[in-house]
């Protein structure tokens, strides 16, 4: 424990290493840096259980930077205490294309950084589920293995964010009582003080929802040491309201919006030096701060062998199946699970709501992986997200794998972004598609740091009938395609979805949406079963009998139709191909061959999908005939819904011999 | 005041209607309306102010009921105080295609649903929407005109959604008394009790965001009616706790999750009439109840007489003011206003951000129109959104014209929703477009009732430079651009900005989104300012010096780049036009001989814009070339960016003689 003088320097080396750094760019954030740099100190010098040079030892403690804007409080941190990836050139390129120093934390840049912060209050609900990660492999692997604290920062931002309100009342149900949040009170916001918009009393707040809540002098380290304490032994999650002063030591700046986001300058500086009291150079910390910080980075290696020693000791079985649940591999054996199950389905040929379908292989799944932690956002029943094999999570035994998540979309998305980031599960949790809106900046999130996280949407269209325009997706399947790194399915039967589950679960490379349906559809797909087709994005379905005049592309619910007009069509003389398109995403990562042997050659090509035309231009052309949603649905039976919008065979059929006869 | 017996058969009409319909729709949720007709036949006999023969009276209460499930709760009040729009025939025919009665309140379906709810919480930041627009035309019009509560119906969904605590947090913190929110607390969710996902103290919560609160019986009219008076003397927001039983009166169904959203089926039915003493035949309600609801129904009318009086007896200019303003017609002259300044553009030429060029046309808007509000959800630096005319609204003084909205993006929006839902006021708020997303559900929504409302959406694209991938921008603009009735704006340069302001504040069907850089931009548009060319969606901005071998489409900060490459083009021999694009839904309006026009017969054609191509292939075709974004931005200065991601002229010119070559 350093004393107050040694505590003091070692915080203004964040401070300094901050300032000097957004001054070198000529952009970013000192204030929380500066302002915050006497709790990351203590919790760093003496809290944190990490080890810089095992940075992704399982067990460490994980620390969130929700407020990522002050992005350099993170990377002085993992510089000081000695991170590899993080050296003083990183430093000094901060915020410089190529730089591991983004502006904001960027996951899978350095080690060190848990997660991809900067959208406010995404980090709050990532050290959420973290924290509910590391309980549920607790109840699993035994305090032996995992036993670790998570803890976060947030500011006014991130507590004035609707999300928060979803992730602390979350946190509260569920006594998640190894996650401790700093609020970084600082009474400032970009427009001005914090009082120009809000009068909350963010602790009342806090103890509404389980709480335990404490008030501490943010630049007393013992202080906040004391609170760190007290919030260890509180037995429940805890937030510890730090009083700061944004930019502090900046002498005409601190405590004001004007030390938030951009550089002090130079006299801002010079007089911050003064009255801190620090001579060193532009990036130099002084030898013996350097030393105390990288001691302090070494307090925890103790800790680490002894954990390692025990992991060698543990039980051989729970010990690989610990490493390979961490490792993020499936089990051995999973594909065969998979395949015969889609086997028995081609035999079935089951006439099922694809939501009902997922269920189904949802069963076969959550009974070959066990890592997959399930869950709801109120709409258990409805998304049939929950199997026989997963016993709810609850406030006192962890030991479940299913999670009631609440009427909070945002706060689930969030959550099993930090339970993927955390390690060891894979998470998957359901609302209806129209509601991927509530939730699109974690689901964005997941597709940036590339996160194996699973949404299972059902409702997919106007299929779902009575419940109207605000319950039927339109855009949602374009908007979410046009989201970089995320995997859209539409499978369109059983076998497909079983398909669909498969390629969701076996690519660690990003998150997958499964859009299902509410209504029953016949199964399509019932030979090749061999063989996953969903992989390829788009595959022939039904050949035409001659060289085809028509192809018609579609997905989900609607290949019963684009099949129907197939029949129609062929009758009537015009031979016609059917091409599923379960994944956009993967067809387009084919191989040119692929790709044109699938759109082929037909002189008429259609699409058909219960939605917006928007994504479609890129397979049918401009010319193309396209089948689906103009604009927003209606409250009416689905059946009803289909034929006043206008997505039937018939319509098809009508819109494409007019075409054929146009053109002769 | 109905005695209780009357009051109790009254509210059990509401009741019978609502599980007869349900019924008969096999479909709905009847849970709510049995639930919450107490409380509604309370407000509805006691305190609404409304009249049914004039819906649109401008002073009266609003009432929204932010669970918009129960929607058979606002129907029954509709069709029983005698609304024309809802008869007992459309009751018949709830959630059936055509009908008024939708599945969920559909705003403009009938006079009396003051705004779209179903998507949880919305309703509720419609509702503090509201009751700032009240205060705010009351600070202009005074007492005489404008003086009425509004009055919501939230469930624990509403509650738990995070949107909620930023409605929460910014209607205590704006003092708004006359907004009175009642919770319908009946421990209900969806997947079973809410203490399987909460518990949280809805109360305390409320009290920490400076709210009164009250608990009472939600069956005792006595104890309800005595809260709603608390209320209105509180001097603050407040929200009455109503403790009821889900699905009042069901037999076996009543205050479990089995009432919520089905219908409670024959047996069920007879026995909550048994219990409730109901003995009127489905959809019938018997004379003397019917009559005593219409009755009520003529409750306000003398005082509606009395203020039609006021405004009568008004002076004129306000009058003419206050008529036009709630007409939604903008002042005389604002066309001739946007022309001068247009002129004046076309003769400086500034080089200026787009944002910067948004401000200085609010600067004129803001002169001309004094019925927007602005406002941003703390960017107001960053989003220009404050011009000289715009003093804040304060909690005791709402006088001025600008909100702080502080960081809830999706608050703001749903409260700008709310505004215009209101009348007299012309919302916009800014935040970057990144953050379109925290707020595309209340987009969406203003979509969906074609509400004028303006998001000013700052920092559009990779040009923002060092914040990096989690703020840049990426598939936003092809996300909006699917959202049905939304018109999305990209400027390229001063004169399109004025035109894009114009365009979205004449146009009362829908919102628009006005995308705007950071980085400053040169003037592009320097002739034919007498017409507004952006309405148009797309138009040449240069043409070809002979008959054009390529055509470039830009938006926004691209066209700059377009430019460039055309005259590189024209130099090495290929004539070259270039085609503006500022609003790809007023393109897709325009006639097809317009539209085949602009796009021209160029074998070559080309669209840049820092973002992904989905949308684009609708104008360039399959084989057109795109030059823009494949992915997520990074952080760097932004010029770097440009190049790193291969945006740039060179880029262009490359990519078009590679094609013209390979063509060769």
């Amino acid at each position: 424990m350093p004393s107050r003088e040694n505590h003091d320097r070692m915080a203004n080396a964040i401070r300094f290493l901050s300032i000097d750094a957004v001054e070198k760019a000529n952009s970013g954030h000192p204030g929380l840096p500066m302002g915050a740099a006497d709790i990351a100190t203590v919790l760093y010098t003496r809290y944190m259980k990490h080890d810089p040079h095992h940075p992704h030892w399982p067990d460490r403690d994980r620390f969130v930077l929700s407020a990522g804007h002050g992005s350099m409080l993170l990377y002085s941190l993992l510089y000081l205490t000695g991170y590899e990836d993080i050296t003083i050139d990183e430093i000094k390129n901060f915020r410089q294309l190529g730089s591991k120093t983004a502006g904001h934390p960027e996951y899978g840049h350095a080690a060190g950084i848990e997660t991809t912060t900067g959208p406010l209050g995404q980090g709050l609900g990532n050290a959420v589920g973290m924290a509910l990660a590391e309980r549920i492999m607790n109840a699993r692997f035994g305090d032996a293995l995992v036993d670790h604290h998570t803890y976060a920062l947030a500011g006014d931002g991130c507590l004035m964010e609707g999300i928060s309100q979803e992730a602390i009342a979350f946190a509260g149900h569920l006594k998640l009582s190894k996650l401790i949040v700093f609020f970084d009170d600082n009474g400032i916001s970009i427009d001005g003080p914090v009082s120009l918009s809000d009068s909350t009393d963010q602790c009342a707040r806090f103890e509404a929802s389980g709480w335990h809540v404490q008030r501490c002098d943010g630049h007393d380290p013992d202080a906040i040491a004391g609170a760190i304490e007290a919030a260890k032994a509180s037995g429940k999650p805890s937030m510890i309201a730090c009083k700061t002063t944004i930019g502090f030591g900046a002498p005409t700046r601190a405590g004001s919006n004007k030390a938030h986001g951009s550089p002090l300058g130079a006299e801002e500086i010079a007089g911050a030096r003064k009255a801190l009291g620090w001579e060193a150079k532009p990036f130099v910390v002084p030898s013996e701060i350097l030393d105390m910080w990288r001691l302090a980075g070494l307090r925890s290696a103790k800790d680490r062998k002894e954990w390692e020693r025990r992991l060698a000791s543990a039980e051989a079985e729970l010990r690989s199946e610990f490493e390979r649940r961490m490792r993020g591999e499936l089990p051995g054996g999973f594909e065969a699970v998979i395949s015969d199950y889609k086997k028995r389905l081609a035999k079935e040929k089951p006439k099922l709501a694809t939501r009902k379908s997922s269920e189904n292989a949802l069963e076969v799944i959550n009974g070959a992986v066990p890592e997959t932690i399930g869950g709801s956002a109120d709409l258990t029943g409805s998304n049939n997200t929950k199997t026989s094999q997963t016993k709810p999570i609850t406030p006192s035994d962890y030991s479940g794998r299913y999670v009631y998540y609440g009427i909070r979309e945002h706060g689930m998305a969030a959550a099993m972004n930090g339970m993927a980031l955390h390690g060891g599960i894979v998470p998957y949790g359901g609302t209806f598609l129209v509601f991927t809106d509530y939730c699109r900046p974690s689901i964005r999130l997941a597709a940036l740091m590339g996160l194996r996280v699973i949404y299972v949407m059902t409702h997919d269209s106007i299929g779902l009938g009575e419940d109207g325009p605000t319950h039927q997706p339109v855009e949602q399947l374009a908007a979410l395609r046009a989201i970089p790194n995320l995997r859209v399915f539409r499978p369109a039967d059983a076998v497909e979805a079983a398909e669909c589950w498969q390629l969701a679960l076996e690519d660690t490379s990003g998150p997958s949406v499964l859009a299902l349906t509410r209504q029953n559809l016949p199964a399509v797909r019932t030979e090749h079963v061999e063989e996953n087709l969903c992989g390829f994005g788009a595959y022939e379905l039904e050949t035409a009998s001659d060289d085809a005049v028509v192809t018609i592309f579609a997905t989900g619910s609607e290949v019963e139709i684009a099949l129907a007009a197939r029949q129609q069509l062929q009758a009537n003389g015009h031979p016609t191909r059917v091409v599923s398109v379960p994944s956009m995403e993967r067809f387009a990562r084919q191989s040119p061959e692929y790709r044109s042997a699938m759109i082929g050659n037909a002189p008429v090509k259609v699409a058909i999908e219960a939605g917006v035309r928007q994504a479609w231009d890129a397979l049918i052309g401009q010319d193309g005939i396209f089948v689906g949603m103009h604009g927003f649905g209606a409250s009416g039976k689905y059946e009803e819904l289909y034929k006043h919008f206008g997505i039937t065979a018939e319509a098809v059929v009508s819109a494409v011999e007019q075409k054929l006869h146009d053109r002769d």
